[in-house]
């Protein structure tokens, strides 16, 4: 190693723990990598060597005690390791480190751990941060969307390294910052990947309904995302929705695109953000949907099986506002989704006490992620001012959006429902946009069920109070 | 305690606890009742007296050490008490019991708890048994639906004391019976009331649809449940429904149902079996739309401010079929969430190696618990011989019952999709039917997404391997 002390260390160089470490050096943070191979720390020393302006920048190695000693105090250890290891890495690396030193966990930790190593590590004098990092392996090394939190003190130590290291959002703002205490940075992740489920679902939706319904042809689709990726609907997603719809088949003749195997497994992280819902009793049923979405494709067999035993349409009558209409229903269920989200990050750190500042949230996810897209604009102002009850959809601007855009929802989800086309993450969203704007809800048939069969009792609209009927022994009443 | 030996032990002598007990006590068992409230223990003696024609079969006491040596072994001591106290119950009990006596914890525990209480308890030499009770404090006292799991070796000791207590299907079969091992009989109970989430939130919507959407009144909606009642859609929850709809407010004038404040909290136990699926990633999504509902009633002043911001419908033309159409929409509605859980089980009782038997399941469900249902004699039937895919709607009067109603079932989506009526519960159900029947899902896409931003990689139609495409990099097929 170098004699020359390094600001931060990064432990794993994989590609996304390679990436960020020379993306961290490139922006002027001395970078030492550790790995325990020395294939890939060689490796590291000769992409520093490459890719880098200065190769001293950054430097590679498989001596653990060497790695360490090269850190400035206090060290800031970066852990870009498999999920599974996160534990083994920690309980190796922190033996070495002295009171105040800082380690940052930057891969797809599931929050409860997070909070969990947080408080391990405070106990040994250490300073942890979860930190989730968006982007994928380009973006590790050329702009990430990140999200640390944890603990507080140590923020100021990382924030430099970090900031220019960072995504740059249109305004020019780094797509870093801090997501309050405990595990707030991979809970905020975790939420981004749960809306990045209900984007990629509502995506697939509407080109399922325009293509398999509809007839729209590829070509036809491909210039109607790139002409939507030029308005209010712009975002990455749509962007690479575009391109994927014109990528020819290399292996062959035609799209590659219809080769690929329609089942989407869901093992991975984005059913925690669903599960973190219904713990806290927070709706999120977009999310929920596109989740099940993909439980469902992944029922591959079954699906051949059912498609000759159970009847009905699959043919939607196209329109010449067809398109339109399903722009404006991507465009309203995207928004619901985004806020399903926020409201859930909302509530949770009322909950866990957080402190995380909502707009920041949106604000960092504009550029860097994958769940990157304009209306984050709108989304970061509806919190600048608090919203009604956390949720976004009660600012105004949000909200007069959403008035132009439902009537494409209902349009398009029910063209879905007559025309036999599946639409389980729009037809959610409508269905949750719907029920939050009903005053009154069938909710008080399901209390007197609960009370009739269970003695769960009720409360009244017109007096306070808990109530209990013995029910069944009822006239019909003359009222009606 | 009378000198007689007792056949089984009931320890917690709370309403369904003592009713329970008084139920195994007219059906021929001694019954021995535990608690350390004298008052209680008291009480449940004089219900004995009272209530039976041999009083002496049941008896009640706060002597701990009398209670347990009353029992002929092996002891059966069945656990009626709050889930919250079934670990100190079983602290309590257990250093009495000797080699082969048998615990049976009755309450409404999680099944992950039951899994671990049998370990526990097995290495005690204890045999445990896990056993979900359906049909409220009524049916505890005269016929409960009971689905007990765990040990197997205790079931020969148990089962001629709760046949004769068990409801009695219109076949005349006892409503009990095992549901195989570990915890098989709580992971059972779960999956019913998941189902009974699904059912109570499908009939509130198809009420609000007719009622606020469509204008009927309610002494057309109780004939209307009261009719449907007597046909193929009759059940339980059906008949309550109708019940309800013809209680007058005895603290007011006009219907009590109009006074009940429509906020339903999700908190309890429904939300497990949503868990569960995610956990499995098996598709539930009905199930998981009424959890998710009840969540967004509960936002209820939420709800009051968004009917002034976000605009829409709240209309639905009546028509001389919609009745008629609701129905349908309501019987393919319930017959898919019932398909949905079943499919749970049968998946979980797969990984989990429980060895439950799929059409007992169905066919204990068809009396005496909160979801018994006329319909369950076909999904009972439809398991006899193994599904397809393990899912009941690929039996073939299964699916061809849903063909004949799933063309409701889309009209009525439609109808509170324009009509501003959320069905998120029905909207799921056709989401899933759909999904289900199409041999192509747009799942291809969200592959595609997933390997362009994250080389996740993606399997193709037309040859076995796994692929990785560098995106972005092509041009307009000429083929479209």
């Amino acid at each position: 190693m170098a004699t020359s002390p390094f600001d931060i260390g990064v432990v794993g160089l994989g590609v996304m723990g390679a990436n960020l470490g020379l993306n961290l050096a490139s922006r002027g943070a001395r970078v030492a990598g550790y790995n325990h191979s020395r294939g890939k720390a060689d490796a590291f020393t000769a992409r520093a060597a490459a890719e880098l302006d200065r190769p001293d920048q950054a430097q590679g190695t498989d001596d653990l005690n060497a790695f360490i000693v090269s850190l400035t105090r206090p060290r800031i250890v970066l852990l870009m390791v498999p999920a599974g290891v996160v534990d083994d890495a920690i309980a190796q690396i922190s033996p070495h480190l002295q009171a105040g030193d800082i380690v940052i966990d930057g891969g797809n930790s599931h929050f409860p751990d997070t909070e969990r190593r947080l408080s391990t590590l405070a106990g040994q004098d250490l300073h942890f941060i979860g930190m989730g990092v968006s982007g994928g392996e380009t973006g590790a090394r050329f702009g990430p969307s990140m999200m640390p939190g944890g603990e507080a003190a140590a923020w100021k130590h990382v924030r430099p390294l970090l900031e220019p290291a960072a995504a740059i959002a249109p305004d020019g703002a780094p797509c870093v910052s801090w997501m309050g205490s405990g595990g707030a940075g991979h809970f905020v992740k975790m939420v981004h990947n749960g809306i990045e489920y209900a984007l990629m679902q509502q995506i697939a939706e509407i080109y399922d309904l325009l293509h398999r319904g509809a007839g729209y042809d590829h070509a036809d689709l491909h210039r109607l995302f790139a002409e939507w990726n030029e308005g209010t609907l712009a975002g990455y997603l749509i962007e690479i929705t575009a391109d994927i719809l014109q990528q020819p088949d290399d292996s062959g003749s035609g799209l590659l695109l219809d080769k690929i195997r329609d089942a989407a497994g869901q093992k991975g992280t984005g059913r925690w953000t669903s599960e973190a819902a219904f713990e806290l009793g927070v709706p999120t049923p977009a999310i929920d949907a596109a989740v099940t979405a993909r439980g469902l494709s992944d029922l591959y067999a079954a699906r051949q099986t059912a498609a000759g035993m159970l009847p009905g349409p699959a043919t939607v009558a196209p329109s010449a506002s067809l398109a339109k209409q399903a722009a404006a229903a991507l465009e309203a269920g995207m928004l619901i989704a985004y806020t399903q989200g926020m409201h859930l990050i909302a509530e949770a750190a009322e909950a866990k006490g957080y402190g995380t500042s909502l707009d920041t949230v949106a604000r960092i996810w504009r550029g860097g992620c994958i769940i990157r897209a304009a209306l984050l604009d709108d989304l970061a102002a509806a919190y600048v001012s608090p919203p009604l009850m956390g949720n976004p959809l009660f600012d105004e601007t949000l909200s007069a959006r959403l008035g132009k855009l439902e009537g494409g929802l209902r349009t398009i989800v029910t063209q879905g429902a007559i025309g036999g086309i599946p639409m389980p993450a729009l037809a959610a969203a409508l269905a949750y946009y719907d029920g939050l704007r009903s005053r009154r809800l069938p909710a008080n048939l399901i209390q007197a069920q609960r009370d009739y069969f269970g003695a769960h009792t009720y409360e009244r609209l017109d007096k306070p109070g808990i109530f209990h009927t013995h029910w069944g022994t009822g006239a019909i009443p003359t009222d009606g």
